[in-house]
């Protein structure tokens, strides 16, 4: 079934009124039709079965048949820094991430990363913020991940957290600690983790050096070397299949 | 260090002679120069550190200077049966799967698949083949994996395997057995496993039935909704991380 994320405003008591874009999306693109059923997400931890009413091409509505549970949302919150880089490349771990279960991203400026103009980032927030929200309705998550804007790496390593949080950063050089050990041996499951990817060149290493004496544990994501965009959605996968939350 | 698949005639006893194509790229790509070392593959499980001797446009040789311990490559043989799909979703997924392990890649034809034509395929093999072999180098892989001509789903899944192979097969409605739940309770570790991603569309439900009337298991790849691109290199990571193997 069709799942769309609407602003809480648009969704009342009995009836839920469809924003314009994706009254345009439904009339338009999907074709659907009064009677057809979708399901309606407010980003705040509900969903419900709603029952197409009126179809226009800039305006449809819908009835409230019941409300629904949530599931495809990871309990634990993943935070995932990854190296700014070429958009083809990042805007595809925002969608793959988003299905895996990340959620939240935080687009990292380190020494070596390729992209580092924070003023463009800003003018693509809206283009990313689209597409983990189609991602998100797609794959099933019950809330949009967020996407921040940019950090360079000394703000990312302290960066505020609100609660105890399990900070991993991947590392090429670390043989011992795989994912399976770091996680498997917590005194309790995590509630938060935070997951740093370095750029196409790698975190330097007194960048990894920095990252240690901030707290953040170096972790393997295995013997062979991946390019960051695989040991983006790889290393997101692990953590959340370890915390049986993938 | 850079590393390069050669065919064994090319790998002497004491000297290796790089083909044209590789020639070129150490002399006007890498611009590597005598003295360099690199790293020599004969994709038969050897691996060799050599030093570049005589550099020319289209010849280069190197001294063995001597055979290095082969890492990268998984004790498991991962056979992925993917379907067939546009040119760009299916060459991603050849490079990071390749990335990830996977030792065989089977281009899959089912009721769904968008890519039908046998013959298109017949001429992508051998770039298809150029593709795996550049990320086995890049990643660190022993051997290149095969990519084999794509099959009918009855033939895929009568496939005359070697040797005992554990066949999963991904589904959204399979919500009990996770990969977990099924690679945690064998007997034995398996020496081959073959895991099959449906289509776009999915799998039909008499495909599946077909599938474990075959002796395919079903098996889940978690509770959100992947694209099939996504579940290739997830599900490949996963199964090959549950074996220790990652």
């Amino acid at each position: 079934m069709h799942r769309f994320f609407l602003p809480p405003e648009n969704i009342g008591k009995s009836r839920v009124r469809f924003p314009a874009e994706t009254a345009h999306q439904i009339h338009a693109v999907l074709r659907l039709r009064p009677g057809h059923e979708v399901i309606v997400l407010n980003n705040g931890g509900q969903a419900f079965r709603v029952r197409l009413e009126d179809i226009r091409p800039a305006a449809v509505t819908g009835i409230i048949l019941d409300e629904i549970p949530l599931t495809g949302e990871p309990k634990t919150h993943l935070t995932l820094f990854i190296g700014l880089t070429q958009r083809e490349k990042f805007e595809w771990v925002l969608q793959k991430g988003t299905e895996v279960g990340v959620s939240a991203f935080i687009p990292l400026i380190t020494r070596r990363t390729l992209v580092r103009e924070i003023e463009t980032a800003h003018n693509k927030q809206g283009r990313w913020q689209r597409i983990v929200q189609e991602a998100a309705e797609q794959c099933g998550r019950g809330r949009i991940p967020e996407v921040h804007l940019p950090l360079e790496l000394p703000q990312a390593l302290d960066y505020p957290w609100p609660g105890p949080t399990l900070r991993l950063v991947a590392w090429e050089n670390e043989t011992q600690n795989g994912l399976r050990q770091i996680l498997q041996h917590l005194p309790e499951q995590p509630q938060q983790v935070a997951l740093m990817i370095g750029p196409e060149g790698g975190l330097s290493l007194d960048e990894i050096t920095q990252a240690q004496e901030a707290g953040w544990v170096t972790c393997s994501l295995g013997t062979r070397i991946l390019r960051m965009e695989t040991a983006a959605i790889v290393g997101a996968a692990l953590t959340l299949h370890e915390l049986g939350d993938l």
